[in-house]
């Protein structure tokens, strides 16, 4: 099976990007909703969690484990790479390398404050092209705004202005949508930050990836018979507005099971 | 010792509410940053943690335990009770008798949405007195906004307006700060709520609730070389901003221990 983890709800848009991608492949996910959120924790706790996950996907069965948030991406996939014998996909390098592709120069990245602290973008987006301008902004509050189905309110909107208001000054031509959540706000960040400013959302550029790394080496293998409804998806703890949210990512009834 | 947790930063109120009552008595802290916030989980995971955070206070010598939290005070308290041979001193009750005894009849409550979900603070406010009216409104962004320090923004003032709407409509004379963090936005919620309106902090009626419980049950003995400085504050997760939040609380230079 694929095996997908995040600190909660977020990483279901990697999931159904994936689910889209790859429709046949089996899929186990993991959502930590217990300890939610990750992107206000320190390195050191975010890795514990990611161990931890990560041994609960392989012991499913997974043969692959894909880290579908970015703060845990940034800070624990090395150590998982040591701990664990299955690949690890994350969502950091397949966001890099589309914005490498498709800027004139100047990136910015909006992301969790574990995510922008780490710097890991600013270091992978370097590394591919030395001449790359990046701008960082960390966005604590995005998630709770989503997570609370806030996506159109007005709030919202200043925060956001709020947010972006220095990467704008700064001209970005690129932003990568630096959090599993974002997706979920893309329609408000495109106005905001300008019509031309290309949107990198991690999830499709990690199914892809993804897609391309299981032709290369299938670790997992197609199933004819396997639709995405037979996918599993669990969760460390059960709540409403968790299965709202994973109802209005699939555009199908979700039953998250207790992990 | 005085044992007292929370899920973060939030019930240091409390403690500082404790040790300006308490200032020689030894004081014992466990902030649960690894795992905050417990306001939008499930009252079972909210009370695995409680019977955790407990089982450390009591380890490092605790004779009383304070659950400094309005969301574990909610739905964890009689299951401590059961676990543990200490005394459980939760921050619901005073609230409760304070409003009860300032209210004209119709009392408001805010919180997180497992407190409000738990219904605690309407069922002994209506066991206090029957003919009370109470209205209730969970405020699931508030925590996120004192924690980012985002306690002037225009924002912020927004979000609070859009909470305190249906309560004001209620004309209530009374309002419960039913969380602990709320206490740090009173400036903001008192012009917006009504200057009339009486507001309850938790923090201050409990601290007042275990002084005399101890001078009824010493349990826990005053120390005359004791100062608030001799206190020990501990977190499971080590944050700039919660070192930042402990100090603004405290008014002077927090050393949070790692647990």
């Amino acid at each position: 099976m694929i095996g997908i983890f995040d600190s909660g709800v977020g990483g279901m848009t990697v999931a159904r990007s994936i689910e889209l991608a790859l429709p046949n492949y089996p899929v186990v996910y993991l959502g930590d909703i217990a300890r939610t959120p990750y992107g206000s924790k320190s390195a050191a706790i975010i890795t514990n969690y990611a161990i931890e996950n990560s041994g609960f996907l392989v012991d499913k069965g997974a043969k692959v484990i894909v880290i579908a948030c970015s703060s845990a991406s940034s800070v624990a996939t090395e150590q998982l790479r040591r701990e664990f014998d299955v690949p690890i996909i994350e969502v950091i390098t397949p966001a890099v390398r589309e914005a490498a592709k498709v800027t004139r120069g100047r990136v910015g990245v909006i992301g969790t404050s574990a995510t922008i602290r780490s710097e890991s973008y600013p270091r992978l987006l370097t590394k591919q092209d030395p001449a790359l301008k990046v701008y960082s902004k960390a966005c604590p509050l995005l998630c709770p705004l989503v997570e609370e189905g806030w996506t159109g309110r007005r709030e919202t909107k200043m925060i956001l202005r709020r947010y972006l208001h220095d990467l704008k000054k700064h001209q970005i031509d690129t932003l990568i949508l630096g959090c599993t959540h974002y997706p979920l706000l893309k329609h408000l960040i495109q106005p905001r930050i300008g019509k031309k400013v290309h949107l990198i959302d991690p999830a499709q550029a990690t199914a892809e990836n993804l897609k391309t790394f299981l032709v290369q080496n299938p670790v997992v293998k197609e199933e004819p018979s396997h639709t995405p409804e037979d996918n599993l998806y669990y969760v460390t703890d059960t709540s409403q507005s968790a299965t709202e949210i994973a109802t209005r990512i699939f555009q199908r009834e979700m039953k998250l099971l207790p992990a």
